[in-house]
């Protein structure tokens, strides 16, 4: 039995993501969904809206766990046991960062964990947090950008930071 | 007749932006430069030095007017009823980033607005703002770089400044 | 009155060359389809074939003209006068070739004609007419990468060619 | 139990292409090493050569099958129900070629197989079969590019053939 | 005799920078490493822990002297009469940022100094300064990233922080 | 004294193939223009012409030696007692390639012999052999693209081949 993680910030989740959790949830029988908290970044959700945001999407899917974690990533694989590490590729800047990224963790995993990426959909390879986040700010929409489930908490959050 | 936005820092504005103004202003009856207000970032200029700065060096060229604005570029377009937005590629990463613009902002616009894009000419595409900023501030010579109009603007700034 | 070239093999063409066709044929007065007749290469369908299925798929646009060249591109564009020549651009290396393509035909074009790119559709962004071909020729499907009116005319010479 | 394909030319097999079938061998029950057979394309080896370089290589790992095909990968994957089919991806020209493969047979596949990749090690990610034919054939040195027992069947063909 | 530059941050040098000082010191009869001090960015360590980490590294190479500068590279250069630059290329992004560079200081330079890039050996391309730096500080273990002689500059100096 | 090697097919010799010789020139007692007769391939021009236009262009550098060879450019550089091989970067595809390339060599390479890579200068970045060959085969202007002696040699050719 394979236990795979899918790490990141979500901050927020995307359609992008969620077209990876959906397939990564199909190809491996636990699936851990593992929120990075990086106390040197300012969020734009905090941990707990973020676990919020990504389990009010993926409710339907069994295999799933959110977790969250700081620290470094290869530190909580070999913790707690992973098989594989699970990432998106979504173009060529980030293909360098994680071509960088794998095999300085192959340095750091114990017990041949290997990552594996899956490419991400074309319709959602343009979608990156950063510009959700940057458009909704700015009061643009981003209906088709994340999932329903998460555009309703985040006018939510707008609704009550306004009062 | 079509209305045209080429929209950006301009801080400041470099030879390979005019070279794009320039080949830009032949293709559209009305070309408008926009330069960008971003609160979340410290400019080398004011926006009105930048005004004054692009004026400087597009004086010549009767169809283009001279804007700023601030927030959301999608927003600026639809509102200005523009028909074309430009852009100007250098280089590999700006692609990366320039398709995700895209395509991103292909879902914010209204009525069929289209994003075109030129290539800076082979001897400008290693010049950026960041770059003669950088040059400049550390007393380097960014003669060929910045228009001729511009780079006496900047003198005179330093003048001013360091009495 | 602004007339423009997109040019190319269109050995098919794909739903990629549509959607590009389609939103030049909203940015330009008057838009030639030029099918590049390359002596050198063995096509997969005769140059009357590719304008047939061109002309299927186009038919509803009032302002496209479909032509065929052989020769050098920029002794076309000259001799007829365009604006502006279109490319398409769907990946990293397209645009390394594109960019230096654009710059040899900067020397070689006239009057300042001017090329302009405008990004493929993320759904498009994978599909080339020698992917179409190989499928196609291997007896896969290839419903959702030709416009409906190509895929009528190649399973009609596909019939017509195992008599 | 999930079934996967390893799919290639491994005309001849490289020790970048051993690199990634170790790890794979590591991550499914049952992983099938599939020769692909491309009549328009003149091979450095026959199949059955480039499969008993396969088998001498890979004696030592109990999960591995090795087959052949001809035609469309994805018919030969969902004609053989494979769950996943693994690619190895080396540089950014691969990369490239592998997200329009990967897109199009998403396409193509039935039962939503899918799409793997892992990143060759970095030492051996320089080393194609092709670059590997060209120095052996001009009487180059290939030690450390393929695995040994390779070597020994490429060194038997040159002497064979030099009769 | 050739007068050769090697500049940069060294924060700290890891294996990949002794990599290319290795190869370049076969190659110029006189090699500065050039440690940058960059006001505007705060750096792991001081100029002078980095200096002394270069020291115990570089110990055994005759011909190579220890320098630091700020400002600008290229009046550095200049003021020096270095004959040759010299950078080291590991990926993608590099380049376009290293070809960018060269581009604007073959501008600046004086009496034909050239830049002269040397790719990395593959084992070492995945190591930057940065990462290194974020792995230690997490706690994690760098061994085979940095020379030994810095690993332990790096342990007492932590030794000596927590005190 | 350092000896330099430049290899190419020079198929003819370019703008951009003359600016890297002549930098080259400035950085390496002896410089050796090596053209690659590459049987498997059919040449625009022979060897011998080849050689003549690049004698008739680099005339005026008094340390370039001409020469030719045909096999593994490894064994040619050692059995010359190369020390270094200079290579030009053109763009993003030339140096996936050519990192590939070189690790491949840095295997077969005796004595530390290093490959060296500069720059192309900006305005002859989009320039290569077989474009300039392709214009000037469909009667294209090829002026400023080729040294002037390398076109008056190819319009004589053309001269005596149409009689």
């Amino acid at each position: 039995m394979k236990k795979a993680l899918y790490a990141g910030s979500f901050d927020p989740i995307t359609n992008g993501h969620f077209d990876i959790i959906n397939r990564a949830a199909k190809q491996y029988e636990r699936l851990v969904i593992g929120v990075i908290s990086n106390p040197s970044k300012i969020p734009n959700f905090s941990i707990e809206d973020r676990k919020d945001m990504i389990r009010a999407v993926v409710g339907g899917l069994n295999n799933i766990e959110i977790d969250s974690f700081s620290g470094l990533l290869a530190e909580y694989v070999n913790q707690n046991q992973f098989d594989v590490v699970i990432r998106g590729l979504r173009a060529i800047t980030d293909f360098e960062y994680e071509i960088q990224m794998a095999q300085m963790n192959a340095k750091l995993y114990e017990n041949n964990v290997e990552t594996i990426f899956l490419m991400t959909s074309p319709e959602y390879s343009f979608i990156s947090s950063k510009m959700v986040k940057e458009v909704y700010d700015l009061g643009g929409n981003v209906d088709g950008l994340v999932p329903v489930e998460v555009l309703e908490i985040m006018k939510q959050k707008r609704r009550n930071s306004s009062r």
